[in-house]
């Protein structure tokens, strides 16, 4: 399924996709695309409703944030071997996280706001998981059952934030609609294999990022078991898994966003995301 | 005013303490210690109650963490000079922030979890911060308008996972229960100066930590303002502020905490906290 979430920010309805392209409002059957209603026994309940049952709404709205409620942000860094070698970094010898601020989060084709003072703003397409159920403690091999789905990431980073300006990137990840997510939670059951699906990115037509996820050093599994051992992961949470090469910041020269950018990106089965970046005032 | 939660996790009730020492039930009034309830304006409905006209809740319920619905949990580093000195670390140029995982949020006398393979479970006493309205681009001059209150926290702290796992200090600070909050939010009209209050952490009754805000670095007013220049921050939002000296991890030799350990902690005004520390099985 894809599911989704359409309408004024902190006012979307849940929805899904049907196989039409028809978008189909959920919200009498769920409160939200989060929590409970993003577990395996919330899935199959959604699962087990007729589409075409459901209203249509507009497919002129705006599109939301694919999930509601996320409690965690998780980035993973230098996880893709040419992105980490363009980084000037070597290939970590376990996984590196940082978090983005949940309140980074926006919409797949929200505008995106260059903070006051940034000179660096840099993209990084990304594949994100969501969870799905709460993960303490699992291992790789049964990780996968604690992941609801998946989406397009944009892991929006602002460069001399991020490590220029005094320890830890989180400054440079966590400014206001740095994290557009969406437009859907794709359910793992529609992805037959999510190391194998092509990613990339635009800005302003021109390919910037042209990979895949097959050369993720770190797999999604991996991750999920990795991350729980440090601290339970949530219903909602969403882990953002590393940008293939291509971005910005590796270019020589280096390339920044400036205001009236436009950047578009997405990933095999995932969607497409369109931002314009905009001067935040 | 001191407000609080009581009650087991997740059904925690808003309450107050009164001047007698009596905790008041809130539920009648607000929804939770957390989001509108602890804006001004909130805070100024609270303020008009006749506490005793509230009923009076058991001195015997749990404690839970000060404020509900905590989107940000940002802490800053190194910003006690003692601090930094005997982490063999210099005073940042600028502040530096890092998250802790809001899902490590637990009541101020609740069991702290040292997880799986930990070996260096460490302790910060840490001034917290309340935001109670939303601040983005705000001036040093304006900053305390945006603080609802303080509190106590304790930024427990894996020392190995924070240094020796690969990059980012997020790793180390974000394990279920390192985040205890409080025991109460107390508003700031009740703490004359926060930047003059002193602040002391024991393990087993030995005095570890001994210091005053009045030596961080960047105080609260500065934080706040340079905080809200990278993203905006939102009512129920924790700012730890540091720690003063005494940690394990700075001593000779270094020491960390075992199963058994009774950590207690307080700041002047803001109450204490008591943790039995347990493994996480």
């Amino acid at each position: 399924m894809k599911l989704m979430r359409v309408g004024q920010p902190g006012h979307e309805k849940p929805a899904l996709l049907d196989k039409d392209g028809k978008i189909r409002d959920l919200s009498a059957h769920v409160a939200e695309i989060g929590g409970a209603a993003i577990s395996p026994e919330g899935l199959a309940k959604i699962a087990a409703l007729d589409p075409a049952s459901l209203p249509e709404l507009s497919a002129d709205e705006r599109i939301g944030a694919c999930v509601a409620g996320t409690g965690k942000f998780i980035c993973i860094g230098l996880n893709y071997s040419d992105h980490a070698a363009e980084s000037g970094m070597a290939v970590p010898p376990e996984p590196v996280i940082f978090m983005k601020a949940t309140s980074a989060i926006c919409g797949p084709n929200d505008d995106v706001l260059i903070p006051r003072g940034s000179e660096k703003t840099d993209w990084e397409v990304e594949l994100g998981v969501v969870i799905g159920k709460t993960a303490k403690y699992v291992s790789e091999a049964e990780a996968m059952d604690y992941v609801a789905g998946y989406c397009v990431s944009h892991d929006v980073s602002e460069r001399a934030f991020q490590t220029e300006r005094a320890g830890q990137w989180t400054k440079g990840k966590s400014c206001d609609t740095f994290g557009p997510i969406g437009p859907w939670l794709v359910t793992k059951d529609e992805i037959a294999d999510p190391q194998d699906l092509n990613m990339w990115l635009k800005v302003n037509g021109e390919t910037m990022q042209n990979g895949t996820s097959a050369t993720m050093v770190y797999g999604i599994a991996h991750l999920v078991s990795y991350l729980s051992q440090f601290m339970s992961l949530h219903p909602g949470d969403v882990i953002s898994t590393g940008t293939p090469p291509g971005v910005g910041m590796g270019m020589k020269p280096q390339r920044f966003l400036k205001a009236g950018d436009v950047v578009e990106l997405g990933i095999e089965g995932l969607g497409t995301q369109k931002q314009t970046f905009k001067a935040d005032r």
